[in-house]
């Protein structure tokens, strides 16, 4: 499976990620880390890629929570889709800064005094590069033995063209279009995999209600998973379910975003 | 035509944005007006919509153009794709105002100092929620006999999934997805059905030099086009190829920005 994800990527950049990513943990030794992955993956449907399937995700679940986390004290990793929402800075409104609007100017000194040395960033864009870099860093995980917390808030494509399945150039205009994907390999088995240790927190994201429930126990089942935090594209600022041993706990916002009583839940949970 | 893509959008909030682009430019008469479309649009792959097919643009050359129209006198209606660049706000990088760059924050006090009151912008996310838009203003344009130069620098959906095909919810998982997307509604050919008049300058993109030319011309002819600009995703921020009147003017960037060498021509060249 590694084998087939390889095939698909150029290694070598994000091999220097991932080196680099260690050289930060070395200097924060000790320390409770999360890996947090946020933002929807990208399909490309040709080499030269003008066209992609996109897994819709702002990241505002993602950079919430690691804001949240970095308040716990953790030391947060923060592995997302370039252009989607990052900690502190998704407050900004530029068109705001712009027109001198003084609130917004005020919010910007304010996040300019936010200490964020212990926030680590590193994006991607392709689902095969996001798999790539999340089984290295599994491995680097393993082997500087930390106590991980895995937290994937990531929206990640089902389906995806291999390579040589892929038009090189931009696709032609014809009468009709006919795509044909094959299943993304499942990133919960090669965590797995990888690092039987890690504590993983999954999510799950579905449109119907009666589907969802369902969703999450086949994948805590199959992975043998810890946590998994289910939601409705819907309503998913103000409701979410936290599935653990068996049981489905509701939460519902009550304070000013729901991310910040999730990371308080996994406070009180894991010690 | 107009009736199939009528079918496929929510046509009350896109009227209601015409109507006001109407109020604006009744406040703006007899000035030189441009409409500019920037940003690629979006084919949702399920009604709930969590998956869809993106035409990648990043809406450089459309934010640019508008820039060096304003500088020009134009009054400029911008029509972007939401969370795509915008005129002036391009040029902020939000992490570094976090980080409290001086030279970040010193662009930003000569943002604030620009006049923008003949740039009026108003945005969408779907290819069919663009078309409507632009046919709509287009009439709007016809209506108030517009003296309008259309600078199309979207890059549209040449294909997408019509409703009563669409899955309602998250297509689940399974051994492969097979997707089957119809051809979308030329907008050249319905701009130039509802105003005869308007300058139009288009727009095309391909990856391979030999397609790029012979798809040109088969444009420009096929629409009556006064203006094609031709690119290669490869050097589209370094050359261009402006076709008119059978001629191909071949231009590389001399300048901080080729797009400011784009309107230099238009402004030689459009009287």
């Amino acid at each position: 499976m590694i084998n087939l994800i390889e095939q698909q990527v150029d290694k070598q950049p994000i091999l220097q990620q991932v080196s680099k990513l260690k050289d930060f943990l070395l200097n924060h030794v000790n320390q409770k880390v999360v890996f947090l992955t946020s933002g929807g993956t990208s399909v490309p449907l040709e080499q030269n890629t003008v066209r992609s399937i996109e897994n819709f995700s702002s990241g505002l679940r993602g950079a919430a929570s690691a804001e949240y986390f970095l308040r716990e004290g953790f030391v947060v990793i923060y592995y997302y889709r370039d252009k989607c929402l990052r900690p502190f800075a998704r407050h900004l409104n530029v068109q705001k800064l712009i027109n001198a609007d003084q609130e917004e100017l005020e919010k910007l000194k304010q996040l300019q005094q936010v200490d964020r040395t212990k926030l680590y960033e590193v994006s991607y864009v392709s689902v095969m590069e996001y798999l790539y870099f999340v089984i290295k860093a599994m491995e680097i995980f393993k082997e500087l033995k930390l106590n991980i917390l895995v937290y994937l808030a990531s929206a990640v494509s089902d389906y995806y063209i291999p390579k040589n399945m892929m038009a090189q150039h931009k696709i032609q205009a014809q009468d009709k279009l006919e795509l044909e994907l094959m299943p993304v390999p499942k990133i919960l088995g090669l965590i797995r995999e990888i690092y039987q240790e890690a504590i993983i927190i999954s999510f799950k994201l579905e449109t119907d209600d009666d589907i969802l429930y369902k969703k999450i126990q086949e994948s805590m089942k199959k992975y043998n998973l810890e946590y998994c935090i289910g939601n409705l594209l819907q309503n998913r600022r103000d409701q979410i379910v936290i599935y653990n041993k068996g049981e489905f706990v509701k939460m519902e916002r009550n304070k000013d975003e729901i991310e910040e009583q999730i990371i308080e839940y996994f406070k009180q949970n894991i010690k």
